[in-house]
């Protein structure tokens, strides 16, 4: 049976990787190969109401945890109705965020210890881990500035924290980059945009090459 | 500061506890003792919605370990804003369910892995184990008839399964009740009413007793 590839993009709002992810599927499409784009919950209908619980504005009492079990869940689902079957039909998944996102942001940033988000991940993923993950660095200085100044973007809830906090988001993604060498490669999403472009189409043809999906 | 005490009630429908339960908070009141009986989702409004994620019968795609996430989740929220409150204010919690029902339902009978179960609810009680547990000890076939025979009381999801699913529920309550002696204390719940209430309230006295709550 052939499977997939399982490509997720990671990194802080205004770094660019929703725009880059639109570049690369154009890529995969010239390279002819097949693939999904996804970005959790994906419109899971599971998914979605859990994410409803989370977003819900009157759920202030909401504590951290809960928080992390409930996006766990909803990851879970998205997983195992999205992900899993794009794999199993031997497509490449490109994934807006996924692990590493609630290591960074609720195991770091919010202090919830990222060993212990990572074990309740574990279960949700149960082996699904990213073939490939690019991690998009940026400055957050430059990437609040980035989402300041794009109108059209709506404001959420983690955009409202503070400089400290994604700096912390900052520093949990150095430290995953460390940890998972195999598995995550750094680019510097502070250059202009071409470069950017140009540095992710590099790594993805390379990894496209070494997994024999292209000669 | 002074701690409560956090008792749980386990065991498998139709073994009795609701009803004992009952008679254990006549019991607590006679000796003067501050106490709150609870069962999650207990009232909690994000628990409640949760549950209701966990039990819309359109969610036919909802996968074990989505819904043992869900579960996770809403007991979090539970034991945050009813069951810690109520033990620093130094009262006695009677809980209806807990961890243990995870693992024994959902880690054991369902297949998910007592262990898998238990890190998810470790991440979510964060240290907060009973003190005592009472283990309602019955044969399934038992319990199965005394539902059937109870017109009062609403069929749910799991009293459906059948008596095979019920039967590992209560080889894993052994496992548990094996693993956790310190912890769980077995009763036979086969025996008649009056029995197993004396049974019960002489657990309490000596756990209450052997923590200078009575003298």
């Amino acid at each position: 049976m052939d499977k997939g590839l399982f490509i997720v993009f990671e990194g802080p709002e205004g770094s660019g990787k929703t725009t880059i992810l639109k570049t690369v599927e154009k890529y995969l499409k010239e390279l002819g190969l097949g693939f999904v784009t996804t970005r959790e919950p994906g419109g899971i209908s599971i998914s979605e109401q859990i994410r409803e619980v989370i977003l819900n504005k009157d759920n202030v009492a909401m504590d951290g945890r809960t928080e992390a079990l409930l996006y766990a869940a909803a990851r879970r689902q998205h997983l195992v109705e999205k992900v899993i079957p794009a794999l199993e039909q031997g497509k490449i998944v490109l994934c807006d965020r996924f692990v590493d996102s609630s290591l960074a942001y609720q195991g770091y940033a919010r202090g919830l210890g990222m060993e212990n988000v990572m074990k309740v991940n574990e279960f949700a993923i149960n082996d699904y881990m990213p073939d490939l993950t690019i991690l998009f660095d940026l400055d957050p200085e430059i990437g609040l500035k980035r989402i300041a100044e794009n109108k059209d973007r709506e404001v959420n809830r983690l955009d409202l924290e503070g400089l400290n906090f994604h700096r912390k988001v900052r520093e949990a993604y150095h430290i995953l980059a460390e940890k998972y060498k195999e598995r995550i490669r750094v680019i510097d999403a502070g250059k202009v945009l071409e470069e950017v472009i140009a540095d992710v189409n590099n790594i993805i043809y390379n990894f496209l090459l070494s997994k024999g999906y292209i000669e």
